[in-house]
């Protein structure tokens, strides 16, 4: 990507900044930290203010800051300096009165050691306790994010379809999460988005089920939740079940439940719309249907950098939508001892209303599957 | 395992609560939740104490909970209801007076919405800033960690043996990372430790480098750090330099002085051997061949369910070794532009010294390898 990209982000974000009244602030997760300076290592954090940008980092990433980030500068320590001393150095070359830090990525312990390596002989900077102001930027995608995305969804849909040609009764849910995963890479994905999950039957009711070693024949039905990661770094999430022999009628029943909510929680996506209004939607459904119960979750998440962020749809989120942001929708019905259907799909919010993202089939009739 | 295990790990775990004069610990890093009880899902809590112990979850792990865990309470909540609620529910009705929480991995953000929801007419109870007690417990291996390192080093050295057999000078970093984490899958692993560095000469100056387009033969030698995560969810962690090529004599330079490193620091591993002292051991050689500066990173991290844990070996690292740990050695050398070498065991600490886990060969000699 350009660095025109991400010194609008910075830019845009010091105005944040500014309206908080503070001279700085320091940016401790690592996905922030990304997105606004194009590093992609670990254990980096951004100090940033309306006069300051400065990457603090070790000497494992040197080089390769100085080939991913330009308009920043690099504070560099060794392995006999921690962290908090070289934040300390920084901080006291800008002399800055105040300090912000992100308070859902700075940990107690960080926290507790950069408040005392600060505190000089007339007290240091004061630390301030910010918000999300980075991950609410993050969640209106700009268009090279949304292609990023675009591209995502293709390699986990190319990856998909080809797994299930080759779909067989005896293969575990593991060999087929690995087959799975190897064919998104196939079709240019750097790796999954996340761990896919494979759940046979049963195994459906555990919405976060970890593949094993079942069988895929051992039930009439599959589910699969999975998403390609690029490149670049950005992922797409989808889950669809597949019927894989005679169905039972409970099962056809509930899959027409949760793709109805699934389709009513996307219709609610336009500008404007409160993120609880589009969890509403969906769950009013299934609650209708009596199975408000066993759909315990929100309804859906941001996704980009990662594969969960801002926004997210859920009976207590607060926020509405806008143009830009990228958002799951997937209700799901979860029966313990029985089984689970859940129907997800990725979708960008845009100027008038929505469009998805993803197109792997989803009607009834499509999830029906031969498999050998 | 056995559920026994987890038991034994929380009377152990209660012994040291009650150490530091507190009536319960809130658990909050993933790994030690896992650690102490055997559940494998994630956003949970474990509350326990020598008069409680309860697993603070959500309806999406119901099932899993009951099919993973014993002998504790669980509080599950639904999407209406946050983490922090749930926490309020289970500390007001133990009617604990205090409360320690895990620092190092309780955001401010979090410990500041527990703050508020633990506070009742009579303030609630007082939170206390804990340290790494767990991560100190979990440092120690049991028997069946170790059986499972040692299998996660299995899966690592049968994949990577496989790997290079079918090495080739025309893939690329990405696709031989790729291949090499499908082999470690074919010999038993659930999946890589870590994504795998594969990096190709220059790229190699990077100790982080990323997988990217690079070709296997367009340089002389190419770097390999990858490792195994068993479906118990262990790791191993490994690294080594393979020469393709004609190979330049900086390069073997190099290598011997990396090695000659390595093999003192292992030497230097016993009970009771200060962390720093053993840094130090390998350091020295590093220091006194002149190239100090050019090794920034401690020497190594202790592995088991997460890929770094306790202990460090570093310059600044406190603590002695004793038996039970595993940890890996790892020096290196990055000349920027040029390239880098890196060699790493994973090692246990015995009674009477220690025992190096991994065996894949390491000489210079062993190192040449012929690619097509």
């Amino acid at each position: 990507m350009s660095q025109a990209r991400f010194t609008r982000r910075r830019r845009n974000l010091i105005a944040r900044i500014r309206k908080l009244g503070l001279p700085a602030l320091l940016v401790t997760d690592e996905s922030n930290v990304t997105w606004l300076t194009g590093f992609t290592g670990d254990s980096s954090y951004l100090l940033i203010g309306p006069k300051l940008g400065v990457l603090i980092s070790d000497t494992r990433y040197t080089v390769q800051i100085a080939e991913e980030c330009s308009g920043l500068d690099v504070e560099i320590r060794d392995a006999r300096r921690p962290m908090h001393d070289a934040i300390a150095t920084v901080t006291t070359a800008a002399k800055l009165g105040a300090l912000g830090f992100e308070a859902h990525s700075t940990s107690m312990a960080t926290w507790e050691r950069i408040s005392a390596a600060i505190a000089g002989s007339n007290g240091g900077p004061e630390l301030v306790s910010v918000g999300m102001v980075v991950n609410e930027l993050r969640a209106k995608k700009d268009s090279g994010e949304i292609a990023e995305i675009r591209l995502a969804v293709h390699q986990a849909e190319r990856g998909f379809a080809a797994m299930v040609s080759v779909l067989e009764a005896d293969k575990t849910e593991l060999e087929v999460a690995h087959e799975l995963e190897h064919l998104m890479r196939r079709f240019g994905a750097e790796g999954p988005a996340f761990e896919p999950i494979v759940a046979v039957g049963p195994r459906a009711a555990l919405p976060h089920a970890r593949p094993g070693p079942t069988l895929i024949g051992e039930s009439g039905f599959v589910l699969f939740d999975w998403g390609a990661k690029t490149t670049g770094g950005y992922r797409s999430d989808l889950t669809r079940v597949l019927l894989t022999s005679k169905i039972p009628p409970k099962l056809e029943a509930i899959y027409g439940v949760v793709l109805n909510a699934q389709r009513k929680g996307i219709k609610a996506i336009r500008p404007g719309a409160t993120l609880k209004s589009v969890d509403r939607a969906a769950r009013r459904v299934i609650e209708n249907a009596g199975y408000g119960k066993f759909f315990g979750h929100g309804l859906g998440h941001g996704i980009g950098l990662d594969i969960h962020e801002e926004p997210r749809f859920s009976p207590v989120a607060e926020g509405v939508l806008e143009p830009g942001m990228v958002i799951t929708v997937e209700p799901g019905i979860y029966l313990p001892g029985w089984g689970g259907v859940r129907i997800e799909d990725d979708v960008l919010v845009t100027r008038d209303g929505h469009e998805v993202l993803t197109s792997v089939p989803k009607r009834f009739e499509d999830a029906v599957v031969q498999i050998a």
